[in-house]
Formats: structure tokens, sequence, C-alpha cells
């Protein structure tokens, strides 16, 4: 169970608000790189966790929690950069005049009401929503807890990286001293987030826990395909070698070779359609029913 | 540009069709873990490849063209385990009877109709679609192409790990000779992506490539929270010690410690509700305008 | 504006009620096929409509109009369907007992429940809902309303083409005579409709009117690829001549004739990536930032 | 901030695990009246809560911090219920049998494989997810925090309404001792939450916040039809007389009357297609291009 | 089942067309505040209205069908705004020329373009569709109809305070004085929306309704938690007294108090993951597979 | 199976890029008139082809792998348009400087970075993504393959129909040489794929083949409403008389009359709500619980 602190994890402050940067804040919040999405993820796994020990429950639980005040983060950021957002077309116009400009800080155009997102306006009265920074809702089948371990290790490492990387280009997007220090701190937790869950991955065995996942007899599987790189190219050109084509595999149970792709299986020929399955009657083999 | 053989790349044989494995099939074609996803998201990290070299630009586009083959051998697969399925809610009851059972290899009460993808009757005309095992459409948002190359190989052994663990669900839930046949092929193939992008990651510096992006300057980050493992446990207890609460950081450049999260912000207040926004007066501080 | 009658357009009866075939039933209501779409395309092709006369503008109230009460029809037999379903578990094992059998009609064993969409126990209350069979929410980006009459008028017989598909199939699917009969009003009803949106082709000039855009001069487009099929077989090979192939095209502008697709095109190189873009550090060329 | 406890905020115990229940429990997860949009709701509301005191932003946390550990006793729950769940269709069989049926617990036929989610076989690992009992994803777009406290404040009775309500059939649907008494706790919570958005609403002016957003001048809307009940049974009937035909209006401000619905304004006519729509020429005025 | 007139239930008209007011438009069309969300919910509530009269049956059809005709006002609002828009990059960069700019109204530069819902150019023809102000489908898992009267009510309720909240904005925001007198009589309507909900509320017994569902036992849910408040300040602080923390609850069966959450449950072990359910040998407890 | 050339079917060259016409060209990709949507429809038809002969389902292929060709091309050209889009407020405000105007194009004001797809610089580093020109991510719903050859052949002509029109709307928009050759190439495969599909249906019978599907026995349907035009003006007034309202039916097997709307079924009542169900005690006839 959960508790709060009605205090910020780490200090938010905006100078100069800006409706844009409040959009662009969104993809943070509700994009798929976003907070809500390695929030959730994390419980998620820890909720469902398997296995004889708990430590990896423990460790998705603490980041989890940490996330939600990320969120919060992003959140009161968004809001601080809505307070001055024109709220009508006309404020907008007005705007561009110098004099009002020099009172609101002087970047409002009108152009700024239409590069906002409109719900920011007219859904939210000026505030943060789950929706990345084209206006599309989080959806939570991005929520990724597959049951094994190591997949969502790997998948944790995915979502740190890109969150990192939206955060930094968030923080080269940013101009206000305010938002650019909010940001230092959150992309220094992302360093650490992938930190951790490679530090995790190296626990469970690193190489020696691959293919993941490694419960299931490789014996089963068809071997001579397992390390071989297919080529599609139509002229059978294959790509530059590299450390996929040759040597040991990184799993040290095979070695990497190159093929070109060719068909082993025949032309699918699928059974008539069937009598009363909606076919049109010459799928079916017989004369239309009139 | 692209090219087809009408021949499949492997073969895919039914011996005893099964409407309910067709629709644990689906989540192969339209799951998140799918291989739509999978083929989707290595052409557009292709075609958005950016950098001096091509390398991986290539190596992405013979694996995305293989993907395709994968979705049309399990489309076959759908198929061909709903030759048989009642089109009725009648046939289904008469199939419970023994004789009919034995014509229709006595697996067909009428349940059968209950657990199926009831889309696979009424939308399809009993052929695959691309939604997951429970009915719902892949959604392109599942295409992660970040323009950060490290961020994306990480990205693609996520879903070669998601992959191969729900193709190991699928053979172990399978009962067709055919079914598991054709399951060992995309398992060594899943096994072979899994590692061409761990061998691309190798190939970009491994750990040296770290932290995601690489290309920022960490000096700028807030270095003191890099590799700090964050408590938020209420009563202060820390999970475990374990590879990453002390050592060095896996990208070589810090040492991991631990810390108890505590609040460095304050508690945000944002601004009164404007006039004109569609808050309550109350917000406004305004009586109501009645 | 709008007017309603308590009364519906046609009757509908259940004498035994079946919750899978309110499951069914669905996927005329909210499925891609079903009414809400036809409704709401109708609706907005209407309200959209421009253009020297109001015709095609009139013909679409009436229809959409017409929808409304189809979708009413629908809801109603949903709820109709699922009057006697087992509420819990043990209600549903219950019925299993013969005697309870007898009572219910003989046909609720327990994988009723099963087969159910679960939410029209848990969140209907046992009435219809605005989703597909699959339990999937309609979702109104499938209302095709382009602003070009032609595109509009063939979108209007794909939406009756496959909805009197769908319709035939839960007509050969259900045993009720009521629902017999409610579906063979519906089939009649969307055999007008095609008709009469084929009927407007034609009168908008049918092979005339084509291509469309018909406002496009082809004078622009690279006229050379405008009537000619390209081949993708890796081989070389075409598909069997057909209509499409030879002789004149449909819209009597150009001859059909076959080619292998090739590339005219130069491989694609994208510039670097930028500095400050989030990427890679070797994307960009520069050593990693350290 | 936020942090966490490892304990369940109230015991979950099953004594018999049924995958379909745990089928049925993911609609209190993430269906439209569960609990990630409860939570999340309030936590979206308190973070853009703007007005001159804190009041309500204080409320909302706590039980936003609350509604946490919600989701995390009904996703434990869910897991529990899918621990025996057959993983595969053989061993859906297999149990089918007496004598397997007795070490299951006696209630395991195959077609419980049909009436589970399947991606709780193939994407969990038996597990929860953010899905509802139907397999949808939850969509964040359900989370309502209009910027105005009085509409708030009734969307989040309206989600304890329809939430105790689903909580209610899911007591009633359910046979496992243990899930009956975690439903009799969040049954009662639901009171709770019911009653104090209620007291909120009170506490706000209740009628006299009236109506909602009070802040808009009511001088400035057409005020002759803001109290009349407009009809439009086409014959003219209007529903029976009650509270809203006659008396007094709710928020003292005008008299309720009736009225049948009749056109006021013109019928639409929109410009013609401009030249370079892409409409057809006809709807342009002009001769198709050729 | 249902008629039209083809003229509108109020006068549509605009003198100024502004493509950025027709996209803010969209969200009274299609957004989750919008008027196709209030038609098909209250048309989903009277479809499938259950109980001993068809009191509340009459009243929702007769404004689910009035809502059909605010559709009809709204989308021909957008097409009369998108009457000038730019169809091109270079007619826009024209229209910033001041001569242009004076035919045309004088307030169309390039941005104008930029801000524009693209699918209005590129999808409609200039044109209305069903999707909200930043060009998300309207999406119907948004339509409420839970079976429960009461619950129904509320959400009612909330619809129009979110939608007479909605439309303030776009009254606040509109600069056309045809625009402003279409919204005031949109404003009006939702006065009395709201207000004949809420006598609908009154008449179903006001507070001797609660708690919904009130054909509940409240003897089988916990009691001693339905009305007291949890706090979950870390420290233990509790939000200021207000209605919800002292005195007898509104619905007159209990008295609220306060008290900090506190966990009752244990931390949840899950058992170990499954042979063959695809998670790491170590979840399983064995060696990996090799 | 599949192979690839790295080269292009045909040339895309951008000499001054725009991000905002990058914006544009994500229809083409990601809409439901765009690449994606066609290439996927193709494939699935062409996977669950039945009946007698392979001709269609050939056909499908080539057509299908044509369109991966597409989508590749329209994924070229947007990254081309985003080469040189700001990164960053302030680049984007200085580019508003003449100087810097003169070294980027020319046309790179602030109001740029506010009509991009936000995604484009925060989520791709500046590439291609399956989405629409709003950003909203292509859902596979859209993939219409019913299993009916008819039906599926006009959903083909649909989609070329709308892409056609697109892509003229794109040529019209478009100011840069090498983006209108581009289109050019595209629209004239648009012409050819409109008349391959309705060769199609020419082949398959025209009207003989109607009305779709063609199997099912019109004496089944309710015949004395199959070719009569319902109107349902208040009034009674009907549209103008068109080829649907008189003379022999399209398929030859009737002849069009009209004839006004009218309720033939009686007003539906739904039995009472069922104890357990979770309504209100009213509406299940009983004293509420207390």
């Amino acid at each position: 169970m959960y508790f709060h602190d009605k205090r910020l994890q780490y200090p938010v402050r905006v100078e100069t608000p800006d409706p844009l940067f409040a959009r662009q804040l969104q993809q943070a919040i509700g994009g798929v790189e976003g907070e809500i999405r390695v929030c959730l993820q994390y419980f998620f796994q820890a909720w469902g966790a398997r296995g004889p020990d708990t430590k990896y429950r423990d460790m998705l639980l603490h980041t989890a929690t940490e996330e939600i005040g990320h969120i919060e983060m992003l959140a009161t950021a968004v809001a601080l950069n809505l307070d001055k957002a024109p709220l009508s077309l006309q404020e907008s116009t007005a705007a561009a005049n110098p004099v009002v400009n020099a009172v609101m800080g002087g970047e409002r155009p009108r152009h700024v009401v239409e590069g906002m997102l409109q719900r920011h306006l007219l859904s939210t009265g000026l505030a943060a929503m789950p929706t990345n920074a084209d206006g599309v809702p989080f959806d939570c089948s991005h929520v990724y807890a597959s049951g094994n371990l190591a997949a969502d290790m790997y998948a944790n490492v995915t979502a740190e990286a890109t969150g990192r990387t939206l955060a930094v280009r968030l923080f080269n997007a940013a101009h206000d001293p305010g938002m650019k220090d909010m940001l230092s701190f959150l992309i220094a937790r992302d360093t650490m987030h992938q930190q951790q869950w490679l530090a995790a991955i190296e626990e469970l065995g690193g190489a020696a826990a691959l293919p993941i996942p490694d419960s299931f007899d490789q014996g089963q599987e068809r071997g001579e395909f397992s390390y071989v790189f297919f080529g599609t190219e139509v002229g059978g050109a294959l790509p530059p070698d590299g450390r996929h084509t040759q040597g040991p595999s990184l799993d040290g149970k095979g070695s990497f070779s190159t093929m070109q792709n060719t068909p082993m299986g025949e032309e699918p020929v699928l059974g008539p359609a069937r009598e009363g399955s909606g076919a049109q009657a010459r799928q079916i083999g017989k004369p239309a029913a009139g």
C-alpha cells in the first residue's frame, strides 16, 4: 500500500510560461517513452512477480513508487507553463500587440493558440492530462510485464533508454532555466534506472540467461536456424560482416553464420469457402443463389 | 522495394484443426509481442536510420523483410486451424454428438464456438486478422523507432525476448505436430534475432555506449543522483543489496549507492483559475455569476 | 433535426434467450461492419456534402435516420437475449443440473458464462453496448466521409456489402425464429442500401466519373504507369491474364498492360543525425559525450 | 511524492483459484469503472487543482494514493486466481479427467481455457494486466479532470457509483470466501468515496453552485431555453410529468416547462467544393478533368 | 424509430470563417465532453432500460433524439468555418499578403495551415469529422450505460456539466457573432439537461437511493470502513476538516470519521512460476535448459 | 516469402525541406487512406483467400508487395522533409531572423515548431512514424478482409479512391518539385489500382454477383423491403426521384420503389432488472436494501 508527501521530489519552477513547451512535456507524461508507462510497468511487473525470492519485486516497488512522483513533477510543470496561455483568439491576437507582449513576456502571438494542444484550453482548464504531445491518450497496452524476468528487465532498459532520449530532447528544446534544472534531475534518474536494470540483467546471469526464455529446451527448436543471419536482398547480397555474422554467439551456445533466405515451404492452399460462410457463391463452388 | 515468392519460408501443416489454437496464434500476429510489430518496427527503424554508414539500415531491412514471411506463415496457420470451425450454434451442438464428433475429429462441442474469437466467424470468413488473441486490433504506437540506434537495439532485443517467450508458450499449448514443427522454426529464428541485436549492441560499444543517449554531456545532468538507488519504503527499508547498490556502475562512469527518497521540492501551488476559463466561480475567487 | 417514435421499425422477438447470440449480435452494433458505423457515416457525409445540388445530402439523411432504428432493433435484441444469462458462476453451474436446465430452456451449462462478453454481466446490467462481438469499442475513425462523392458512394457500397455478409452469417448462426425473422428484414434493407449507392454511382456517371477524383488533370500524373499492372514475383512470374492485364481500362482512358516491378530510384541516404537530436554520438559522427 | 509499504491494505486470499474469476476481476483493474481510472483521475485532478485554497487538492491526493493500493490488491487477486490455470489444451483436457480434477479442485474442464483471457496465458505468465475483462487495454482518455471543481466532483461520484455497482456484481458472481471478503472491503470503500465526493458537492454550495460552471453569466445564454424540456416524439407526445417538467428548477434560477422541438433554423447549404480540394468535378461545378 | 427534418434546430451562421475555430468546435462533436457521446449515451441507456415503468426510457429517448440535432448544428458550423481554409502552403503564404488578406478577411497567414487539423484538409474536403479538437477519433467506450439508473443519472449530470464547461470555453474563445449565438443556445440546453438529470435523481429518492446500488445489502459490506476517510499522508496529517470528516453521512446511514491508512494485509507471495510457463528457469527454480 | 532491393521503386527528392509537409505526408503513411492500410489489407485478403482458384490471391500478393515500397518512399520523403527542422524553440526563433532564414531556405519562423507533429521532434529523431497527419497511430481494425471476395474488391476500390483523393490533395498542397514528382507517380499507381479492382469486380460477374453475398438465398430475406427506398422526413417528403427510386434494380432482381418509413414493431419492453444484477432496488421492484 502507499503513502504520499505533499511536497515534490525535486523543485519545479517556471520563469517564463510557454504553452508550447507544456505541449512538449506531455510526451514525458503520456507518451510511450513517458512516466505513466514506466510507473505502471514496474508496478505490474512487481505485482505479478513469481519466483523463489522477492528481491526483484522489491526493487520494482521502490522504483515504481518513485515514478509516481515524476509524473507529479511533470504535471506540475505543464500547469505552470500554461499559466498565461491565451484563452481566446482575441486575447491571442491582442498579445501580438507589443505592449501586451511586454506584459506577457513578449512571446505570445496568435500562433501560440494554434500550436497548443487544444484540449489544454478546452478540456482541462490549463492543466496536464494523460496524453502524449500530439494529444493521443496513453493506452495501457504499453505496459510490458511478460512474466519472464529477463525479458522484462530488457523492456525496462528500453523504456529508460527511450525515456532518457526524450528527456534529453526536451532539455535541448527548453529555454527556461527552471525547466532545464528539473530535466537535469530527471535525466540523472533515467541514467540510474538504465543502470539498475542492466545490473539486474548481469545478476540474472547475463549471457548465461540467454536465449530468453532460458527455461525452454533448445533441443526442441530447429537449431540449424538458431544462429544464422538470413539475407533477403533479391540479388543475394548480404549486409557487411559484423559481430552477428561470424564467431561465437553471445549466449555462447552457437556460432554465427549467414544464409540467403529461400522458400522451404509450398504455396499454401486453403480449403474452399464453406456453405453458409457468407462468401460469394463462386468461392464455395456453386451457382449464385439468386 | 520488395518482391515475393508464393511459397512459404517454412512448411505450415495442420493435422487437427483447432479454432481455439487459431485464436491463440493471433497473439503472434497482432499482439504486442507479435510479428506485425517486429516487421514494422524494423522497417521504420531502417527507413529513418541516420548516420555515417548504412550498416544497420541494411541489417534491419533484411530482417524486416524476413518477418513479413513470418506473418504469412502464422496467418496461414490460423486459416488452416479454422477450417472446420462450427459456423452456427446448431452445428456446434450437433458436434457434441459422438457421431459427428468422429467425423470432425472428436473435439468440437458447443463451447468451441464460445471460446473462439467471434470475429473469426463473423468478420473474416475463417481467416486470420491483425488482432491479438483477445481480439484487440494491433495499434502501431507499438512500433518503436526512436532515432537513437542503441535504444532501438534494446527495443529489438525486448521485442524478440517477449516474442520468443510467446512462441514457447504457444509451443507448449499446441497439440498438433505440424504446429509444433512450425513453432520450433519460429523459436529458432527468435533466438537468432535476439542474438543479432545483442551483437549490434556489443558492436556499438556495449557499456561504452551508455548511458543512452551517449551524445548528451553528463556534466549537464544532476550527477549526484545518477548512480543512486532511491528507496521509497515508508519505514526506510531498502531492498537487499545487489549489483545495483554498490560497486562500479555498468557504464564505468560512476559508483552505485543507495539513499532514502525525500522531498527536495515544496508543495506546488498553481495560480488561481482565470476569468473565462470555465472553472467554478469559487476557484476564480469571485461570486457565482447567477 | 430529428424525431422519434417509441415503436420499433420492425418486430424484435426472442423465444429462447441465448447470451452467446447476444455477443454475436454486438458485431452488428459496434463492429466495423455494423450499424453505428453506417449511421454515423451517412450523417457525416450528409452534413459535409458540398455541391451545386442537395440531392445526395437528402438521400443520405433519409437512410442515416433509418439506421438509428436498426441500432435500436439490435440493441433490443441483445437485451432480450441476455434476459436469463447467469449472473454468477454458481448459477451457471447450477444450470448444468438438468432440472434447472429444463426451466431455463436446457442450454445453460457453466461455459455459458465463459463464452459471454464479460462486460454484458459486469458493466451493462444485461444490455447492449457499443462494442463489437469481441468487446472492442467502436472507434469513429471508421466513419468514412472524404468530401469526394464518388469515393464516399463506393465506401457506402463496401459498408453495406460487409454489413449484409455479416447479417447473413448471423442469420446462419441463429437458431431462434424471432431472430431469424429480424435478420431477414435487416438483410433485405442491406440489399436495398447496396443497390441505392450503386444507383448513385451510376447516376454520378459510372465509368465516366473515374478515376476518382475526376477533378484532377491526368496530364499531371505519370501516365505511363496509370494502367500497368506491376508484378513483384521474384522470378518475374505474373498472375494469370485477366480483365486487368489487357484491353481497355474501365474508365475508357487507357489500356491495361503488365510489367515487372523494378527500382527506378536509388538507395536513399538520409543526412546524419544532428547535434542535440538525442541520437547516439556515433550517429552524429562525434565521440561519446562521457 | 510517494512511499510504499510491502504489505497490502487489506488481506487477499484465494482458496479455490478460478481463471474465469481472474478474468472478471480485470474489469475492476482496467475497466472504465475500475481502479486505474479512479487512481489516475484523482491524481490528475489534484495535480491540476487551481483555486484560492488547497483543500480539495489535499483530499484528492489522500484518496488517489489509497487507490494505488486497491489496484495492488486486485492484481494480487488475479494472480492468485490464475495459479492453477491450464497452460495447454492437453492439460485442460486432462483436467476433465475426474482424477486430475480431484487434484486440481475439480473444476478445470477444457472450456476453462476457452473462457480465459488468452493474454493471461500467453502474455503475462499468469498475472494481472491493465485491461478490462474482455481484454481491452485501459485508455487514459477516461481520466476526467476538467479544471472545474464541481464538474469533477460529479465525475467522481459517477466513477464510484459505477465502481460500486461493478464490485457488487463481482461479489455476487464470486464463490470463493476470500474473494467475497476482499470485495466486501472494496465495496465499503466505494461507499465512503461516493459519500465524500457528495459531501464535497454540498460544501461547494450544492444547488447554489449550479448550473456548472457557475462562473458564466447566464444573461449570455438563450435563457428562454434553459429550463424547458424539449419533446421529440413525432406525434408530439411528451413523457409523463415529473420533477423535470414543472415547478422550480433545482438551481432555483428558473421554472421547468415543456415544449415540442421544432426547427428554428433553415436547411443548411454549404458552399460548393473548391477547385483543388479533391472532390469530384461535379461537386465543383466543372467538367471532369479527363 | 426515427424521423428527420432537413432544417436545423437553431440557426447556424458564420460571418468570418476561421479554420482554427473549426478545430476547436471538433471537441464539442467528438470529444469526451461532446455531443456524439451524450447522444449515444442516452440512446444506449434508453435501449437497455429495465424496470417496472418506462418513464426514464421515455425521457432518455426525447433528449437523445434532440442531441442528434446538436451534432448536426456543430458539424454544419465546422464546415462553414472551413469554407475559406487554405488548401496549400502557397495559398497560405499568399494570404499573408495584405491584398489577399483583405479579400479573405485579413486573418489567414501561413500559420493558419499549421494550426489546422490536417485531416480537415486532407481527409474530409473541409468538413467535420467525429474526432476531438486534437484529431483523436471518438471511442465508444465513453458511452456510460451501467444498467443502474442512479449511476447513469450521475453520469449524465457529469456529461452535461463537462459539456457546458466546454461550451462556455468555446463561447469565450469565439469571435464570430453567429458562433456566439449558436453557443448561447447550446449552453442553455446544457443548463436544462443538467437540471433534468438532477431532477431525475431527486425523483429516484435523492439521498434515500444511496449508496449506489441501493439493492445491495449493506450488512454484507465491511461496514466499519464505509464512512471513514482514510489518510495516506506519510506523516499522518489529515486534510482540513470538512463535510466529509464528521457528522452524518449524506445517505443518512452512517457518520463520517477519519483514520490513517495502515496495512491490514500481509506482503503477498505468489507461487513460483510453473514449468512450461515461459518464465526464466530461475523463476521456476530449476537450472537453465541450455 | 519476401525479398528486398535497397533501391526505391521511384526517386524521392526534396529540394526545400518542409516539416509541415512532412506532417501532411504522414496521412499517406498511417492515415486510414494511407499505404500501411492497403498493404496490410491486400496481404490479409491474400493470406485468407479461399476458393477453387488462386487467381485473386496472386493478384493481391503482387500489389500488396508493391505497396510496401510505397510506404518506404513516403517514409523517406518524411525524413528528408524533416532534415532541417528546428530542434528547439530558440533555434526556431533564431530562424525568424532573416540571415538565418536565408541559410535555411527562408521559411522557418517559430511557428514551424508549433505546426509540426511534436513526436517528429521528440520521439523519432526526425523520421517517419506509423501515424496519421494529426499523430494518431494506425490501428489495424481498418484492414478489411471479409472472406467475401466481392465485398473485399469494393473495399479495395474504396481504399484506392480515398487514397488517390488524398494523394491529389497532397499534390495540390506541395510546393517542392521533387515531392510533386513523387506524388505524380503515386497518383498514377492509385489510378491503376482503382482500375484493377474494378476489373476484378467485372470479372467476378459485375451486377450478376449482386447482392453481396450472392450465396445467400434471397427467398429467405423479407423481399418486399429489398428494393424500396424508405423515407424518414417527418412530413413524408421523399428525396427527388433518381436512379434509386424507380426502374429495375442494378442487380436485375427487382424494381426500385419508395415508401415512407413507419413502425411495424411495438414499443419494446425489457424484463425488470434481476436480483443481484447491481441495479437500483426500484428497477428490481423491491425496497432499497439499507
